[in-house]
């Protein structure tokens, strides 16, 4: 054996740290120089998979191939989320080699060739996911396997619990420990500060962490932000809860279920409903949340994220029989799905409706003070703390007394000091281009343009709706406001309103 | 309203292109800064999907946003695929938009959900899959959806229809037209040069197109290419077939079943079989290559393409009924997929035992020379050109009076001249670590040293094997050896040789 051909005496050669500060979200992705030694020799080709040697840690990374000159031929260039995984030092040498394949992979494979998964097979699948060792590639045909009702009830109780097992999980000194959840879909469905406030102020415990808007206007974490501070850490969220016995916070600060967030991106993308990835996302952030007695808020509508009866009921039943194997109260209640709640779509304009409704405003939306009422009823009669249909009774009161604005206010001022949403310098009203009766309005188009005019990141921005279903308008009467911070974003909003279907449909009277 | 709220008086702004050489695969990706106008006043994300609108054409792309300094905030970079796909030229402005969802994904969001699709809704699927508009996360939807067993057989025929109507068709002016194709995961499995040479001997008429390796150490085209060029483009192709009544080109000049290969791409990297996009994907480019008489090899063992006698009996009678369905004759032959074919793994390994097989040499591998007789046999017997069983015995005297010999020097002649495979500067011998018989090799590690050697890059580079299943060997006897044009890569190989389970396994005697 010649000297060169002596594997012993070859090392693996490494390559330089270089951080090129582009953000491709979630997947790490890596950078490499066609001429690059390693790249040529390993024979790696764009878009493989590659693993990463740090002295740090070691992770799987998606590649792509530079025909310029940006980095140099001994230079390895990582992407944001790239760097932050490998934990690597700018200037350091990693190793480059071909990953392992994921064992997990085969099983999502039995999965898709229409086998079962079993509980093993389903904590190491959300290991694997909630580690980053998936590509967006690999957790599509995931979640492709495991969607619509390709699920069993048994395997959402195991995701749910897989889901559970790989996050962080709260304890609380006390019991009972109220949660509620929305199921998405429906603009300006805003009553969780008002459901909390009344919980709380009947001496009940409902320690609330929420999301951000993903792809929706505004996420209730997004709205309690323009009326108070919503970014605590544990520590900051125990001691409002110990205080005032409620809090609504952002969820981001506390890992519960990492993995359900990197699926839902996807299922989004895709544009996918599962029963399966729905049921567990939703009680397994209860579960980590540590509460005892959930309601759900599920509204159904042909534009809501739950479209029909049927999806309903079957949701319904996953819902509380997933929630009990769990050790959880669960209790759903189907609400109208086919239209907005309240009048505000965007960040202030729904913390608006919001305080409006605590405030006990005569001009306060109808809709979203008894849809709160019914959802905080529900959750007293679920705890045991009011009889079948008297839940409702105590939270009107709760609500009519002012306690429950006082609690708000006190939950505001712990989490650091209540505010006023703020007010759009930019507003245009779209009207009626014939008079008739509002037969239908589209929650999807509403948002749209709630967004497009800049929600959520422009707290002020958003859509101020004036009508609601079956209301009689006159031609050139105002149908919607849009608020906007910026003109530009504006005339985003109004060109997709003129070059669109309408988010409105209006009957002509005969 | 006011001037600035004026939706007409506001333009959408636009960005100046700019390339900037990074090769993302097939996946167009546009580079944005954070702070770019246009992507704050969109909303745009990472990872999103933008419409981009240059003079030329309009495409959608992935969006990566840049946190550095490579362009400026009013610059929109490409990457290698968007800016081919975009037909932009650099400095030029373009616009951006949301874009449109794809009609098509609700098909294949019906089939995930349990749907069958039917001929429209496979046309669109694939028209939109070719046109460059389904990322890499939706075709990994559509691929999970369609995998395994999950198309029936009239899904298939449209599936294959549509990949045919998408792409170029070829027209021959003679009849029979003959082809072939070797289902893949068989290292070494070179016939097509010597079957093309035996079937033009006979006078019939095989314009065959082969591919270059994805996955494996060689692919035909790489061969082929060691001993004449291949890179022809339709017109070349067709005065060689005039010529000579065969070729053996490259497929990547002519775009045959453009769907194809986008499709394949992502079932690789998630490893998934499927049925369906396996039928259509040989036969859609046997029907676009204008074939009426196809044969297909099929070799069958564990850690071949197809791994039993049950999916290959379910993968017969969907290659005869599909192929049938479209105008061709099928004839599918069953071969043996337990071990590598002939000695050499890599292009110009497998050249050489092409050529001894044609040259009639003694040395020849039995199992290539017999495996190209059975299969031109079958051929001859397809197109009616032999009578049952008779097929062979025609191949056996082209073959052995120097006829197809003579046939494959012209055909290499007529595509520009036949050269002489390269050799490899590094070689080192595997040993037997034990004595004992020859009881498995594995396709699929033994195709990794060979990739890993540089196969098929280094066209020199691959594996050699010395022994066969059931082999006696003696403790020390080589096994195999691997070539390499570069120390490094020949080291990387020797890395995984010791590293990994054994490629052979030997059986010790009692």
């Amino acid at each position: 054996m010649s000297e060169l051909t002596d594997p012993h005496r070859l090392r693996r050669p490494t390559l330089r740290v270089r951080r090129l500060g582009i953000d491709t979200y979630r997947e790490p992705v890596v950078y490499l120089r066609a001429d690059c030694h390693v790249c040529r020799s390993e024979g790696f080709q764009a878009q493989e998979r590659v693993l990463v040697r740090a002295s740090a840690r070691t992770i799987v990374a998606t590649l792509n191939v530079l025909h310029n000159g940006l980095i140099e031929s001994t230079d390895i260039g990582l992407s944001e989320a790239a760097f932050a995984l490998l934990g690597a030092e700018a200037g350091e040498q990693v190793e480059l080699a071909h990953p392992h394949a994921l064992e997990s992979m085969s099983d999502v494979r039995r999965k898709i060739y229409g086998g079962r998964l079993d509980p093993p097979a389903l904590e190491r699948i959300v290991r694997d996911v909630s580690a980053g060792r998936y590509t967006d590639v690999e957790i599509a045909a995931l979640v492709t396997a495991c969607s619509g009702t390709n699920l069993d009830r048994a395997e959402i109780a195991a995701l749910t619990r897989a889901m559970v097992d790989v996050g962080e999980t709260l304890h609380w000194n006390v019991e009972p420990v109220l949660d509620k959840h929305s199921v998405g879909g429906l603009p300006g469905n805003r009553t969780t500060p008002i459901v909390v406030a009344i919980i709380a102020s009947c001496g009940l415990t409902m320690p609330k962490t929420s999301s951000r808007a993903i792809t929706s206007a505004a996420g209730t974490a997004d709205v309690m932000e323009t009326l108070a501070p919503v970014e605590l850490d544990l520590a900051a969220m125990r001691r409002v809860v110990e205080r005032e016995g409620g809090c609504i916070v952002w969820g981001g600060a506390v890992r519960l279920s990492p993995a359900d967030d990197l699926m839902i991106r996807v299922e989004r993308v895709l544009d996918l409903d599962s029963d399966g990835q729905m049921v567990a996302s939703v009680l397994s952030k209860k579960v980590a949340a540590g509460a005892t007695h959930v309601l759900i808020d599920m509204p159904v509508g042909p534009t809501a994220k739950v479209r029909d009866a049927a999806s309903a009921e079957r949701l319904h039943g996953h819902l509380l029989a997933v929630g009990h194997e769990l050790g959880m109260q669960v209790r759903v209640v189907q609400t109208d799905g086919t239209q907005p709640v309240g009048r505000g779509i965007g960040p202030a304009l729904e913390a608006r409706d919001v305080l409006a409704v605590l405030d006990g405003d005569a001009a306060a939306p109808g809709d979203l003070r008894e849809r709160a009422l019914t959802l905080a009823g529900g959750l007293l009669e679920c705890a045991a703390r009011a009889e079948a249909g008297q839940g409702v009774v105590l939270a009107r009161d709760a609500l009519a007394s002012g306690r429950a604005r006082q609690k708000f206010a006190a939950i505001c001022e712990a989490q650091g000091g209540m505010r006023k949403p703020p007010v759009a310098p930019y507003v245009h009203g779209v009207e009626a281009t014939r008079g008739g009766v509002i037969e239908a309005l589209d929650n999807r188009r509403l948002a749209r343009i709630a967004k497009l005019a800049g929600a959520p990141r422009a707290a002020a921005a958003g859509v101020e709706l004036h009508v609601r279903r079956g209301a009689r308008v006159a031609h050139g009467e105002p149908l919607f406001t849009i608020h906007a911070e910026a003109p530009g974003e504006l005339a985003y909003a109004l060109d997709y309103v003129h070059g669109s279907e309408p988010a409105l449909r209006i009957r002509e009277l005969a």
